[in-house]
């Protein structure tokens, strides 16, 4: 039995390659519908990976994956600009104001000969798969679209949210407050990164689960949200740009 | 019933006001006992917020809330140097090799008149927590130190892993066949990061729950890691520093 405080996550398993034009939903709602009852209710928050977004979106191109000059064309065209380069690693900023590696250009786990790109609107493709999986299975939930990015300052990569909806971006715990009865100093907490790191423990890195149901997220977080206007930083904020 | 892709996590709660000298593995082990069978099993991963480490091992300091100037001493006695300066907020590295802002020194959650500074070597701690477990309750588990940090380039904050006993900072994923049988490029996930995050998400940050079990680690990652030698990216090798 779950207590209140519990939260608990599972995979969304057996949803195959998505390719361009698949309808998300449609894939997303079947394998939810075949993992059995009490899937997918009301109050959950749905982790479900850029990259088959992306793939549904058609945000896919041909790309020679010796070609280092094309890969580097590519990355640019993705960017705004280009805060740093080392070997052919580049940290740019994309058109959407994320700061990533290779503006999120992605020659893993996909064809041979294919890059996955980030997709165009990422709230709105969160917003969008919201809407479709309430009319097919009836349910309010919440979407985050997560990637995988590197951090400045420290090793290794986590999942973060680049879209969502359904759900704050941001939790504002100012004046809430504290044990002591204290009010908080700042404390606004990106619970989207939070739920996509925790979505990515059980994702694996190859295989083969692009969906995580996250159950027992706080009914305060499920208001509507946007990763691009609550969580990017923009530059003119960002002590580190 | 789980399966085993699944991920539980819940709070222990009931621990209490820590002080200095408190003997953690007792309070915490009482506060496990009282929360039924089951409530840590081997495998398990322990989350526990650095502040009450930091208080049960003395790391607090008296200090004046409103003298601005008393504060800035103390965190620039936590640090060996200063990246950025605005306001009165300091974003600087640690004695431990930490960016973050104000060096970890932290005024809320604490009785009005003192601070909470970082552990002294909170991978120490970790270890010294797990055996101290191990030997109270017989269980083989992982121990994560956490705090919350800020971010370049993205607003909020999230919780990581300062110290990690008994698990591993980074898993390499480099080398490993992706779905489509392609070697994957570097993927080396944070997971102590990761599963800081997500025990934050039951944490709140006036709850007064300052340790989580996370139930459905993998099996792999269950060898002894280290942040500071993991995690914590040497300012030579990073572009942002």
């Amino acid at each position: 039995m779950m207590r209140e405080s519990d939260l608990k996550l599972f995979a969304i398993d057996g949803i195959g390659e998505v390719r361009a034009g698949d309808d998300l939903a449609t894939l997303l709602g079947d394998a939810i519908v075949a993992h059995g009852v009490g899937a997918l209710e009301s109050g959950d928050v749905l982790v479900v990976t850029s990259k088959i977004v992306a793939k549904a979106e058609g945000r896919v191109v041909r790309i020679d994956p010796a070609d280092v000059m094309a890969k580097a064309i590519l990355v640019e065209s993705e960017s705004t600009r280009v805060l740093r380069r080392r070997g052919d690693l580049l940290i740019t900023e994309t058109t959407h104001g994320f700061v990533c590696a290779n503006a999120g250009v992605d020659l893993s786990n996909v064809e041979e000969g294919w890059a996955v790109l980030l997709p165009l609107d990422p709230d709105r493709s969160a917003r969008r798969l919201r809407a479709d999986l309430r009319r097919r299975l009836g349910v309010e939930i919440a979407v985050i679209i997560s990637d995988t990015f590197g951090r400045a300052w420290r090793n290794g990569v986590t999942d973060v949210a680049i879209g969502c909806s359904g759900i704050a971006g941001i939790v504002d715990l100012r004046g809430t407050p504290d044990a002591n009865g204290r009010i908080l100093e700042a404390t606004e907490v990106c619970v989207v990164d939070e739920l996509a790191s925790a979505a990515d423990l059980i994702m694996g890195k190859a295989s083969n689960v692009p969906a995580v149901v996250i159950r027992g997220a706080q009914p305060e977080w499920l208001r509507e949200g946007s990763v691009a206007s609550e969580v990017i930083r923009t530059p003119d904020e960002d002590l580190f740009r």
